[in-house]
């Protein structure tokens, strides 16, 4: 059998006992290299897992699946992934390759940011379609996001922003050169991600948001204990906050849509930079019936 | 502290770690009524929390609040909930309780099938707003559900639609006599989803859906292992497919927008009534670039 087991949000407790029981009995493990950079070290799950994990990065995945795959009709091997196996990254390729090869496959579902954002205190079922945004450059600064934003504040849909990851990025020198050497890994902050948000409006200029009247929420580490952090306001505010407040990466943006009810703003108030603005612009601009 | 723990999807190995281990540590630990009624057992639970849980139905939750919070502030006290607690029912009440209480509240996450339903090899991040479809009666037939099917399918987003459940029902003439007996639980199933919305668009005509060239996909038990069934066709081929292939309740409804891509095809032909109808629609009316 062939799993692919969500690990959730944050550390190795969030994995489900179902996965665990997976793991356990796997003769294989990988691990998405993604996972490891970002919340959970490697050494940390070995140790919890009382196994050696197998690294694979996004290249490994897409292109040794057979690899990865191999004995899985009579072994079992899993693949480790942070949050659920259907998340933002997908696992479709994969699971495609191992029906091919006749090997069953199992996926064990865990919590990821698609559904984790409820904690915003804002309705899942009022969001509209996820979109990313990636890091602008001087000369590429691709607003096709702004398009499906657009497509969402006209039903007064929520957005999920989800922000960049830049992993194993090859400096353009050492692309040319053809070496292997890699940068840190970047990942976009609150203020980045605003910024950018705002410079496109001034650039499209179709109203879709205004850094004064557009509420929006900023998710850190959503499901992560003491390292959670949930901020509120205008985007200009989210702009003007301290860069620290927002905590350590992965961050989301939710943008508000004007299909907002009550206990919504009453829920997310506690996370507002200024409760009175909060509460105003949700009344007055987003035409909220609040006591 | 107060908890608020989701169970995930299917049984009592759906749990976190990170959850197992607050139950563990709780002086009281109540299980939300539905939980119970889908799709775990209580009894089954206490064996293997080695707890006895407390049975909260919704009213329970929604107006005992702080019977449920008392002590919470010393001690630690947990409310499970099938799915995620940010899921289709939401908790907003009782942390607003707590907060107002200054009893702090920790969250734990898990997959729900806002997040789980990329099981259907659909991309989350083109879904539109979620919605729910309730039992039609003679005399009511509320058709909200459909103008937002209409909105997301202008955009060409895929539409999630959960079924209804009707628990904890009083008949009319029990009602009337202030008898407190309840009809057993009734879950809304696939075909009976699909023949009202088929209802809705022969009485709205504003040609949302086809019944001969929507496609849709039919989901059950997500996460359930041997029980979970995805199931593909357009409309009217899922309604006349045999009603017990879409197994035990609780079941879900992807309608499929048009921004299809071809790998999404692909994943969920495996779970077509026909494949090559499935093909042909998504070639010929959703003008998905397929090979």
């Amino acid at each position: 059998m062939f799993y692919i087991i969500g690990l959730g949000l944050s550390d190795e407790k969030d994995i489900t006992l179902r996965g665990l029981q997976a793991v356990k009995n796997s003769t294989r493990v990988y691990l998405e290299a993604y996972t490891s950079i970002l919340m959970i070290e490697k050494d940390r799950l070995e140790a919890f897992y009382e196994k050696s994990l197998i690294l694979a990065d996004r290249d490994m995945v897409e292109t040794q699946s057979d690899e990865i795959l191999r004995n899985a009709d009579v072994e079992d091997i899993c693949l480790l992934v942070v949050g659920d196996p259907f998340g933002a990254t997908t696992h479709t390729d994969i699971i495609l390759r191992a029906r091919a090869l006749k090997i069953p496959v199992r996926v064990i579902h865990n919590a990821s940011i698609m559904n984790a954002m409820g904690a915003c205190g804002l309705q899942l079922y009022n969001f509209g379609q996820t979109v990313s945004l990636v890091f602008f450059t001087e000369t590429w600064k691709p607003d096709s996001f702004y398009d499906r934003i657009k497509e969402n504040v006209g039903l007064g849909m929520h957005t999920l922003v989800l922000l960049d990851i830049k992993v194993k990025e090859q400096s353009e020198e050492n692309l040319a050169r053809g070496r292997k050497i890699y940068e840190p890994p970047r990942y976009m902050s609150i203020p980045t991600a605003v910024s950018q948000i705002i410079e496109t409006e001034e650039s499209r200029q179709e109203n879709v948001l205004n850094p004064d009247t557009t509420l929006a929420i900023a998710l850190s580490r959503v499901g992560g204990g003491e390292e959670e952090r949930i901020i509120a306001g205008t985007l200009r505010e989210l702009l003007a906050h301290s860069a620290d407040a927002y905590g350590q990466p992965l961050h989301s943006l939710v943008i508000v849509g004007k299909r907002l009810h009550h206990l919504e703003v009453d829920y997310a108030e506690e996370f507002a930079i200024n409760r009175e603005t909060w509460r105003n612009i949700a009344k007055d601009v987003y035409k909220c019936a609040l006591e």
